[in-house]
């Protein structure tokens, strides 16, 4: 049921020359409030500025010819739609991306650049699931899930295996948790190349739906989705719970208030341009800073598409 | 005249244990846009966020014990105050910081924070100077000098050389020029560990004096200094300007509009924070296009401590 360290280890050998290997940055000031050693691995500079890049690349390659002759769909507000469009066109595959009508401008525009073909619908996922089945019964193409399909895991999972050849000697990693495909990727390679790496996921109290999910083990849903991380309102799906629910130490909640902290010290602190969903693992290590002491922590630094004018600790 | 490779190199082992070797960045959608492939030294990860740490550093390290025991003293609205109060304070010596009254706020309180001794006074050169010499007489603190002397030049040209370990084959390197201290280091370094790399000035035309100086072959000075890179707005000087006068290719001006261009563009595709001035080099790269396509270019990013409320480009 979970993925071998050999299946691992194969999806990085795949993706390796197609992704950045994105640096670990560090800050004397951050280590020195949170009183411990914290190393962020930073896929905000990852291609098209974030992780979903891996996933989407190895969902892609894994495809046969005659499948990725007819291309690939997806459904995204953000982040998995450029990843796609943009891994598409590294392989040579056409790229058919939903967008909801409230989808941020800049991501439009990247998805655009990227040579993806944009769907605009309605902003529910009733609206998205339609418009993705319409194209795939229209063009045959294959439907790419954004965090609950097994080769998009351990595509994320790639990021993990890097940030541990880069600081060998972790104690925890911390992933932001969403729709789950990153948590479960961070936790199959800390489990696989870790010496005793413990993962954490850290969620806004706001869309506490893993939290719940995990306690209960039991997938749950939220009623609302009111927080500013918007790459974390989805979520978790039965393919990435079994492995969160199985390798995961704890998830940890934050609120909105936290996040905004947390994302002002990255910016003024480690100089870094993050998107809010990033914020979440570093203002749950604020938070749990007794639990946290004097550890050596990784920090999975999700992305950087935000909307500049709309920083919100600027407000 | 020219100080040999092995000063320099001697400079790097001296204080490579103290400062950060910092990342060189990489962006595919920068450089489709100039046509050229950019390496940015991302200097604002360096300690208190600027390549200042390094020439401070030095410069401190350069002095006798009984003058370490004496303490130091510069004045600086910005970067170079918190070098000199960060890099005393791991060195074990006292610093006095004069800073204007105008100087922004986050780095009167990142000196604070560092532990240097702070002095107000009014913004002018003027009562900046009078204000250091009368702490000089009470303390006999030596004058460190943010640009304009030889060992805070050398400690500067060890991000270049750096950046020549990390990218051996650059065609060129762009750093901005205000004092001139960083583009002396940097032409230093470029010189004697590059292999044929030229070094290029960049300077907002609202404080043109260093391509004036360099035109006529003696410093110019400015009347005003209305440029939003604020770490620019200083004259050369006697000891940095033969250095740059001998080994500089050429200094190239660009508008506040063509900075501020740059800026958005390093944050939005580089996701990286900046000041103003770190902006300056990108700005005359992409406005020399020509000059540099298909070339391999490193750009000094100079600093990242910037007051996020007041980002040029969300105005």
């Amino acid at each position: 049921m979970i993925p071998s360290k050999t299946q691992i280890q194969n999806t990085y050998d795949s993706i390796r020359s197609l992704v950045h290997r994105t640096p670990v940055l560090e800050s004397q000031s951050i280590n020195t409030l949170m009183g411990a050693k914290l190393y962020f691995k930073c896929e905000n500079f990852q291609k098209m500025g974030a992780f979903k890049m891996r996933g989407a690349l190895y969902a892609i390659q894994s495809l046969s010819a005659q499948e990725q002759a007819k291309g690939v769909v997806t459904h995204s507000s953000g982040n998995f739609g450029q990843a796609v469009a943009l891994a598409a066109k590294q392989l040579g595959v056409t790229a058919h991306i939903v967008m909801p009508e409230n989808a941020p401008k800049v991501k439009v525009e990247a998805v655009k650049g990227y040579g993806g073909r944009i769907y605009r619908c309605a902003s529910t996922l009733e609206a998205r699931e339609a418009t993705s089945e319409s194209i795939q019964s229209n063009t045959g193409a294959t439907f790419l899930h954004p965090s609950n399909q097994l080769e998009v895991i351990l595509g994320n999972a790639t990021a993990t295996i890097e940030l541990l050849e880069q600081v060998p000697s972790l104690d925890a990693v911390v992933a932001p948790v969403g729709g789950g495909g990153l948590l479960a990727g961070t936790a199959l390679a800390a489990n696989h190349f870790g010496n005793g790496c413990l993962v954490y996921g850290a969620e806004p109290s706001a869309v506490d739906d893993a939290f719940r999910s995990f306690q209960s083990g039991k997938i749950q849903t939220n009623a609302t989705a009111n927080t500013i991380a918007d790459g974390l309102r989805t979520n978790l799906g039965t393919v990435n719970f079994p492995i969160i629910k199985e390798l995961v130490e704890d998830i940890l909640l934050v609120d909105e208030q936290e996040i905004i902290d947390a994302m002002r010290l990255v910016y003024e602190r480690l100089k870094i341009v993050i998107e809010p969903s990033s914020a979440v693992p570093l203002a749950a290590v604020w938070k749990n800073k007794v639990k946290f002491q004097h550890k050596n922590i990784g920090i999975i630094i999700s992305g950087g598409n935000v909307d500049l004018t709309k920083l919100p600790f600027l407000k």
